[in-house]
């Protein structure tokens, strides 16, 4: 099994980081704009990116202020399974975002590229608390011609 | 051992791209302007970043317009011992980047530090190749109010 971790700070309170991972409006301003669903622990997200579908999220936790974790329950098999988890914590004047999405089951090419990818959507949501905007799907960076 | 996993295409030639990896030249043009040293197998580069040091590699393998191979032999003691290597190909109008940063002793925060920051530098390289300009410390991106 292999992880992808991802680390940040945000110049923003801890309540707006945490409000743009645990609603549904809030991740739609920096992931995809195709955010719809239910964002209560036990509820199902679906996150949709145009015509190249996208996933359905499982929410196993939300504490407030502190942490929000999903598990993928449909969308690419490599996704099916794994786990993201968003740890905050205030750190001097940032909001730290600490990033996993574990249970890779092959450390590949396509792990590779979403670690990427992973890192511009946190580049969003540190954009996004600290200006108001972000570059959420289908505004997003893409990082190579093949794969987005 | 943990490794950090990076995939990114630029629409560049291979040549260009294995010239901004192999060469100290064009890595000051996306890593870090502090570069010098000698870049050829068997050399020791030296990446400087101010005031906070930087890191020894020591170029292990070099195979053109295929690999680049460094270990770090000098810096962070969570570095030294480490191998970054860059494995590149053709992808339709792309060049491919594979970045590994492999044998972390522990996946800690610093590691997950490290991972978003190498993704700020891969787009850095990507820029640097299509358009002329990186974004090279000190022009680098911050992603945190504490580790830069």
């Amino acid at each position: 099994m292999a992880d992808i971790l991802h680390r940040i700070g945000a110049t923003a309170p801890l309540e707006k980081v945490y409000d743009a991972l645990a609603t549904c409006d809030g991740l739609a301003g920096w992931w995809t704009t195709g955010t719809t669903g239910e964002s209560a622990v036990g509820g199902t997200i679906q996150f949709r990116f145009g015509d190249t579908g996208g996933f359905d999220m499982k929410v196993l936790d939300q504490r407030p202020n502190e942490r929000v974790e999903w598990e993928v329950t449909d969308g690419d098999p490599a996704w099916i399974g794994t786990r993201i988890t968003f740890d905050l914590r205030r750190e001097g004047d940032d909001t730290l975002v600490l990033f996993k999405h574990e249970g890779w089951r092959e450390p590949g090419e396509f792990m590779s590229h979403c670690t990427t990818k992973w890192a511009t959507y946190m580049l969003s949501l540190k954009r996004l608390v600290e200006t108001g905007t972000g570059t959420p799907y289908p505004r997003d960076v893409r990082i190579s011609g093949d794969w987005h």
